[in-house]
């Protein structure tokens, strides 16, 4: 790998002499872990629609705020309980799972990330579909595990005959990302059960507004840990928090990896506001009926427009026309100041990911989609 | 490794028969990455003189707490700036570098974690004290990394040699800790000039009770990094929030791995909150001498009490009282309510660590030092 490094260069040209001037890695370049990164979706600046990150288009519970206003600055001087224990056990106490079943992260990128570095250290390839979110990939390239992507079938559904094979571990996001699928939980079982000598890690970030969790098996498979996050259905993306619940000894190999990396990754504000939109159930609850009556309504109105889409379950719609290419749609939403998320590649390279957003938003989008396709 | 596993056990016995129980460990366990997990200090909930974690006595700059208190909880549904930019400017603002010298991080823990993930992937081993912060040596086991541990001197000071030998990265910090003693810039720069092939990590969380700092040099060594921390003179360990500085392709490198692990890792309250500390250079500075001053008076009284401790230019002190063991001592004060640290191990088994509270905090040390002295 070769960049522009002008000291290294002229210190070479002065070392090298008559061998004249060439473009050198410095010695210390060869020791880097260099990465592709994940690129997230833009967070435009200006006025916009953002249907592109799978924000929820409504606040977060009420009393969020108001642990925002009691906040005291005074004590950001101290540093934040190591164990999160307000938090955890606000969790453990809304899923019925005992507080040492309970793991909190910055965000569940954070909590999948030491999943991989805790749990996925065999020699044996770790498997996840071929379409599925792309930072699985990034952190197996990153902390060098191997892996296999099994391929999804030909209506983005899980083979879970795919999963029997030998491996170093599972994963996959039920719904899954950006197909917005959910499999049935006797599927999600089925995977489970045939990998007892591996751990399951089942992404459960749109769950909310899908079915039945996997939670429901966690005290009958001691090798499944189920991860979800405040980013979505609890409208809290901006304070990252997310969460894993497995059995207690899988969570305290968890706990011990990130005691290594750092102790107190959770800030104060995170764990006071956390609290609270974990309080407020009904709030939940309401907030994630609105999204799934907009995605149902949406999804009559994409069909008037002749657009294909999976059956989601999410929080999002995975569409595509047959008569309009996407990218080139995904452009012109944009230019229009509407954000939607398209990423090209195998399989979907005629596929955008819109975020459900409110009813007024989604108008929006409509409007100028009836347009698109009238005009041409 | 062995650990009671009860439904493995049973099942064990269901399948083995007349082979009786014994204690098995289930196949997935064999992947897992075991560590020993780092303590990090008490936080004790009762009313207690803390005194244990190196916090900041005063309150965060008054900046902070009106940025609270505006922070709209609505827009926490979106994600944050993945890129912090508003920090990341006002920080290279504030110490006259580009952005793209920048890098921040949720605490320098994060930070200095992401370094040895990024940089320190040498077969050779990477170097630091045998006594230094803790967290080193439990970085380079969570991630394999090499290392060897150079002796301080007998006063507990860096022996500059020592680095010269062949490494695969080195890293110190300045002040020290837990010793609190500061390196002159020139021992510092020795390291890093004899050292060009190599990456050196300067950890200057305690920099502003010091002397000058190695960002001096930044622009004159492509191979340094210098990490801050807005936990201790910026008084906002709660809110976690470090940063890195270096050149712009070292920098690079570190948010490349850092978006390969989370995208998102600073919370919105902590962007916002974390550019009016930075804001404030007049609180920041008046703080710094206050604690200070504190320290100054705090090594006269330790003196006239006996205590033997070294030059501190952090805001602790790292004392041993030749007539009392520091491990009774330690017990003493914490049966009072006054929190202090003590880790015992080779060298150091004679000292304690005490952080710089207010004047009235440590008055109330003092107090009960002179008591338990008087006493004996």
């Amino acid at each position: 790998m070769l960049f522009l490094n002008l000291k290294s260069l002229q210190k070479n040209i002065f070392k090298e002499g008559s061998k004249g001037a060439f473009l050198v890695m410095r010695e210390f370049e060869k020791n880097i872990r260099k990465v592709k990164p994940y690129v997230p979706g833009e967070q435009p600046r200006q006025k916009a629609i953002k249907l592109n990150t799978n924000e929820n288009p409504y606040p977060p519970a009420p009393g969020v705020a108001r642990a925002l206003k009691d906040m005291d600055a005074e004590s950001f001087r101290l540093y934040p309980d190591p164990e999160a224990s307000a938090l955890v056990e606000e969790l453990a106490g809304y899923y019925h799972v005992r507080p040492e079943q309970v793991f909190v992260g910055v965000g569940s990128d954070d909590v999948l990330a030491m999943c991989f570095l805790t749990f996925f250290n065999s020699k044996k390839p770790i498997l996840f579909p071929d379409i599925t979110y792309s930072f699985y990939e990034v952190w197996a390239e990153l902390y060098r595990i191997p892996y296999e992507r099994p391929a999804l079938d030909a209506e983005f559904h899980l083979v879970k005959e795919d999963y029997y094979r030998e491996n170093g571990g599972v994963i996959f996001p039920n719904p899954n990302a950006p197909t917005a699928l959910y499999e049935e939980l006797g599927v999600v079982e089925d995977i489970v059960a045939h990998n007892q000598d591996s751990i399951v890690i089942v992404d459960e970030a749109y769950i909310d507004f899908a079915g039945r969790s996997a939670l429901e098996l966690i005290d009958k498979y001691d090798n499944l840990i189920v991860v979800q996050t405040f980013s979505k259905a609890r409208s809290m993306a901006g304070m990252r928090i997310g969460y894993a619940i497995g059995g207690p000894v899988l969570i305290r190999y968890l706990n011990d990896a990130k005691y290594s990396f750092n102790s107190y990754t959770m800030n104060q504000a995170s764990l006071l506001c956390g609290v609270e939109a974990v309080k407020d159930k009904e709030y939940f609850e309401e907030g994630i009926r609105k999204i799934i009556e907009t995605r149902e309504w949406a999804k009559r109105e994409l069909k008037e427009l002749g657009f294909h889409f999976t059956a989601s379950q999410a929080n999002f719609l995975f569409v595509s026309h047959p008569a309009y290419d996407a990218r080139e749609l995904f452009e012109a939403l944009r230019e229009e100041g509407i954000y939607v998320r398209y990423w090209g590649g195998r399989r979907i390279s005629q596929y955008m990911r819109i975020t459900v957003g409110t009813r007024e938003e989604m108008e929006a989008l409509f409007s100028f989609l009836r347009g698109y396709i009238m005009e041409r």
